[in-house]
């Protein structure tokens, strides 16, 4: 039998997490606090990858969707945080453009900068705000690798009007990379037998 | 409530066209074919934009998985062909990373060259074997934006191991993007009022 499709699914946890649903997160540090806090979370039931994301209206700071890395758990390369986030806030909302409605501003926070795939899928998805924890060097330096990312990539998110903040909560961000690492956590690579890049 | 999933779909008219499970694809010809058949197939069937994928076993030029092109129709901006190929191929094999196996090398053939989101995607998938029809500019010229590649692509994704195969019926797979913009497709953009750019 073929199969005709791939889910892209939260870990079970998530939803006792979420329960309080009417909270606002009105300040970019609260954002990232819950997406630094999924990611830490996501290491504890050891569902996934050190890495946590979600998506606000920016105007009311309502929370739309969350993501977590779940590569392995659901046997899928691109069950990245961020794409679990846009996947979920666009089928949420019924658009698979953030971007259509001019009142409604939506913002995409994540725990670790995005990697090559998850910045290529950023424009397509309609947000106009990015807020990123952890530095992309912070990920390779456990051993994570970001893809071949253009070196302007910040610029070239803001030449499409999408505005960038980065190092909110780094630190923060950071420990949670460097506790999944000291775990023993998986870190993945398609490719490792061929290279010392490392597959995020 | 809160979804806690996100389903990349295929239509159903690939159920029938893929009843014949057992036929082989043992050359590139043959196996960009089926994809270009698939994007010409979706803008018949309007079900999405004029893009095909389709994952094979090399070695024996079985096909694994398809994709097509599903943003407007199922709300999803990442739901590319070439992400629905790998995120199905990947569930049906139970792995999150298709280079994993030493005696089994995948190939991801898809009808226009990938764009950024997609691109990234590639290396994290474990395919060792890339095939384009179209290319980045052919579909940049009815209006499709590709996003922001790094300018040595082809090489950045042969330094990991993967082959590159460009210009694989070429005009076949161009001919679906003109079709489409000639039956007044949606030519999709997120920031369509921000920038003269156009979102794929």
């Amino acid at each position: 039998m073929r199969f005709s499709e791939a889910t892209l699914r939260l870990p079970d946890w998530t939803e006792t997490f979420l329960a309080n649903e009417e909270q606002l997160y009105p300040t970019a540090h609260e954002r990232m606090r819950l997406a630094v806090r999924l990611a830490q979370l996501n290491i504890e039931h050891q569902s996934g990858g050190p890495f946590g994301a979600a998506i606000f209206e920016l105007t009311t700071g309502r929370l739309v969707a969350v993501g977590v890395n779940r590569v392995e758990s659901t046997h899928c390369s691109i069950a990245h945080a961020e794409m679990l986030a846009i996947a979920i806030a666009q089928q949420t909302v019924g658009r698979y453009d953030l971007g259509s409605q001019q009142d409604l501003v939506y913002e995409l926070v994540t725990s670790t900068e995005p990697c090559a795939m998850c910045l290529g899928a950023i424009p397509w998805s309609g947000v106009r705000s990015l807020v990123c924890g952890a530095r992309d060097e912070d990920a390779r330096r456990i051993g994570f690798d970001e893809g071949t990312k253009p070196g302007n990539w910040v610029q070239s998110l803001e030449n499409r009007g999408i505005s960038v903040l980065r190092d909110v909560l780094r630190k923060e961000a950071e420990a949670v990379l460097v506790e999944y690492l000291k775990r023993g956590g998986l870190i993945y690579n398609a490719r490792r037998k061929e290279s010392p890049e490392l597959g995020r």
